[in-house]
């Protein structure tokens, strides 16, 4: 799909997404797709090789358990980068609203093959 | 400065800004940039022959004129992307709280030396 040349409205693309894990492309900007995904429980162990992976939580708490450093949890308003390489693992009690950015064609789960391993597409 | 190893909050970001149209940036993932501004009034024509910028509007209302097409008005949780090279200028009527992400080293002005022209700074 192309960049659309409308505003687009975070609120109204994420009541888009009904499944969990499953990041849908908002926008593109430098070839880097911002993505909106609703998560809930446990994601998998898994790292980006291709670049660093910026994190918007919208609404609700999200916490990211990193490999080799302390955890962060993430309330509504907070970003926080994972930079190239560090495995991570997304964790979310209750429902939880984010925006994530990253290169495109870049896959949700890196190099590890899961049945949350979600295709590329807009919303 | 480095990447804040800690998540960045938004709203406490914006509130420590105080001048109009200065951007200051408050992370970086992958070489760009997101800052967070308040805007007020009108800014001057520019592009950014760089690359793409990526617009967020967290609290007002930003209108951009863009020069080779239809103008765009964003509200809150809307964003746009105006494409590398776009003549564009940003307009507020009211106070407008804004963020947005270009490449690291990119001037709030592009070429076009001005009053308005901000240093590249964190908070």
């Amino acid at each position: 799909m192309a960049r659309p040349d409308m505003p687009v409205n975070v609120a109204e693309k994420l009541s888009k997404v009904t499944e969990y894990w499953s990041p849908k492309t908002i926008l593109e900007a430098n070839g880097y797709e911002m993505k909106a995904v609703k998560v809930k429980g446990e994601f998998v162990w898994h790292d980006h090789p291709e670049g660093d992976e910026l994190f918007i939580v919208v609404k609700g708490e999200l916490t990211i358990d990193l490999r080799d450093r302390q955890s962060v949890t993430l309330g509504a308003g907070d970003m926080f980068v994972v930079p190239r390489g560090v495995q991570h693992r997304p964790v979310a009690p209750e429902e939880c609203e984010v925006l994530i950015m990253d290169a495109a064609g870049v896959v949700n789960t890196g190099g590890v093959a899961s049945e949350l391993t979600a295709q590329d597409e807009w919303i």
